[in-house]
């Protein structure tokens, strides 16, 4: 959410938010301005939606998903800025941080990196001991903010595929994308219910989903967020925040 | 202070920060960066000087010298980013931030024009109603900060001169900038002591002082602020923080 | 054109040149970055569309549309910047550029002040002897460019209405914008015709017009071109590059 | 050279260009603005120093030095776009641009990788067939340049010494930097008599050096290249720019 930048719009932020209960908003550095910030801040509360900060790499040209070689201190350094930023307009609006999930590369790196885990982690913390940190199951992420004292989260993506080995199907391979609301909300029913995805070989594994992740751009982001949602109501599954 | 960026160093601070009771932090905009903040935060508190942040123009640039046409809401939101940022930093040393004074062509804009000051003054609010808000004698910035709840400091240059309607001498008249730090010595002296400054011509006049700047970049800033500090403790004035 | 940046998109460009005969493309600054530049310098040289620079503050933030405070040394400075880089690409594809039409508030600023529209005819005619700067009508621009020996085109807007004394009537007053392409083409035509315009309030007036600038942002821009298009073609007016 | 931003300064350029045939100006992105440009190129010319385009990854904030995931296309692009912008300013001054040396993690990275290598070729050759690619002995990016009727410059470090692989020590390890201008100066003359170089370990190995690389920032950078270059001069060994 917040993805834009001065005159640049990506997504369709408000409608989104009809759908999910906790936002993931960009905090300046791969997207996202301080206007920008603001208007996604008061949008979330008035929605409802519980809010998630989302730094990135300071890379607004790659958007942040090209990886850099930056150091603990530095990811530690850069996440705690944006931390701060944020939460400044959550508090100024009246609203309350819940959580923190790195974005695009900063994610990726830090899912893998012990190093980086712990910095981001270590930030996190530093702004607050109530966040609750997200990362992929079984990343570094998870382990270096358990390991900080901090709550943590599994995110699963709804329309991604899973791998035998619970990684994510590189998007260059065939079925790394689920191709229907349906097939993604079924997905998502699976790991609410019974704690497993299936492969796209048809194989079930065991994957912890605290969190269903759902992207904001692409072309028909609010269709598929807004299918998935009526099909998770209608199969009795409620969607709320962590708290 | 802490007004590098990535590889570029910029006054030196940590000799600065021996004879100043109070520091304005650069937040990224016009200076500044996360490792910078970081560690500029940490050598305040190691040497016992309180914390400002010092806010600026998205205009690394020009260093945020240059005015710019920004709205209220800009101005709000880009103050309040940078505050949140700094003060992030801050709390994670365990510290606490004590004031704002904006930077460069955004202090002078908000001196002069009261929705920008009021912006200014609202942001700062909403960070903390414990915050001072610096600005120059009679300014719009001090009125903004009294009208919103907020302490507010006059702010004083030990090296440049008043002229009679208590604006600065500006920098290409002569007698601008006092040219040794004896004679700023006694401007601080007599600000002090009698509320008054001398203008180039020989008058005086009132100007209230809450706090005396002393610029961290120019060549001989460290020797300047040395030699102006042990004149003033040879005259039993007490150099302290705000609190 | 080419006013995207990483991940953003900003109008519709491919379709839109199908309707221009020349385009003004972003140089980084306020807008564009490299990727872009090339694939819209490649889109042009497929279309024959005239290439022409369109420099801006550099502001990406403000997408150039703030006023700043820099001197004719920086505006001579960052037009050479920007007119250089997006030479290079279009003469990497092989094509020629055509002339310079400034951004923004630059543009505005350069209409009015003499030094710094002497700063970008200087600059460009550094570029090239045969480029053409682009200005409204009767500006500093013009005058600026035909001192420096350049060709100058003096461009006037479809879609806006002239006052009185042949200055745009500002945004927020009524009968600012002509409210169809019906208007706009009829506003063309008289000016092609008879080099005149009507004032909102009817009177007619001289205004020079050797180009005619559409926007490529808006939401309609691109219907908006095409049924102006239609209209000039039906009327038998021939819509052509300068050279 | 050049590697200021805005109020930041960085090197003593004006005093180095004293002792060197030929300069690599930095474009913008991991340093240098407009202005910098501008007048680092005047100097060059006033000093009769051969000019060369040094462009880096879009990284001031770590001045290009952190490896970053850039495609093949990127590369070409954010080349092309910094050659640009320095010729524009060369051409305005009346010189010449003379080579293309990539800067820093740029460099590194399209020493070892054929794609990046091969895109900062063709995005050479597209500004000029006369200009000459600058890379480490035995990097792609020498094949690459040859590759693309460039001609190539194989560079070696005066300061830095190279492994029996003909790699460079890696600066943690013992022995990496030449500790004397006198070192430094013994190990360009075996250069340029006898095409050899010691390792730290005192074997001898073949080494190409076409250019000999001096670096502008460090402390003690000015007083390394003076005593360098009166050691060259007494030993009878002429510098002077490639053509």
């Amino acid at each position: 959410m917040g993805e834009g930048f001065g005159a640049y719009r990506l997504g369709r932020d408000a409608e989104l938010l009809d759908y999910v209960s906790s936002a993931n908003i960009a905090c300046g550095f791969h997207a996202g301005d301080p206007a920008t910030m603001r208007s996604t801040v008061q949008l979330c509360l008035r929605k409802g939606v519980a809010i998630g900060a989302h730094p990135g790499l300071p890379d607004l040209q790659g958007f942040g998903r090209r990886e850099m070689a930056i150091t603990p201190s530095e990811a530690y350094e850069l996440t705690l800025y944006q931390l701060g930023a944020l939460q400044a307009f959550v508090h100024a609006e009246g609203g309350r941080l819940q959580h923190v999930k790195p974005h695009g590369a900063l994610y990726h790196m830090a899912a893998k990196r012990h190093d980086l885990a712990a910095a981001i982690a270590a930030a996190t913390l530093s702004v607050s001991a109530e966040l609750t940190l997200f990362g992929p199951p079984g990343s570094e992420l998870l382990r270096a903010g358990a390991a900080a004292g901090l709550r943590t989260a599994s995110e699963a993506f709804a329309d991604r595929s899973y791998q035998r080995d619970g990684s994510l199907t590189p998007r260059d391979q065939p079925g790394a994308l689920l191709a229907s609301a349906a097939d993604a909300a079924a997905q998502v029913i699976r790991l609410v219910r019974e704690g497993k995805v299936l492969s796209p070989e048809g194989e079930e594994l065991s994957l912890r989903a605290d969190t269903i992740c759902l992207h904001g751009d692409g072309e028909h982001a609010v269709e598929f967020a807004r299918d998935i949602r009526a099909l998770l109501d209608s199969s009795g599954i409620a969607v709320m925040a962590l708290g």
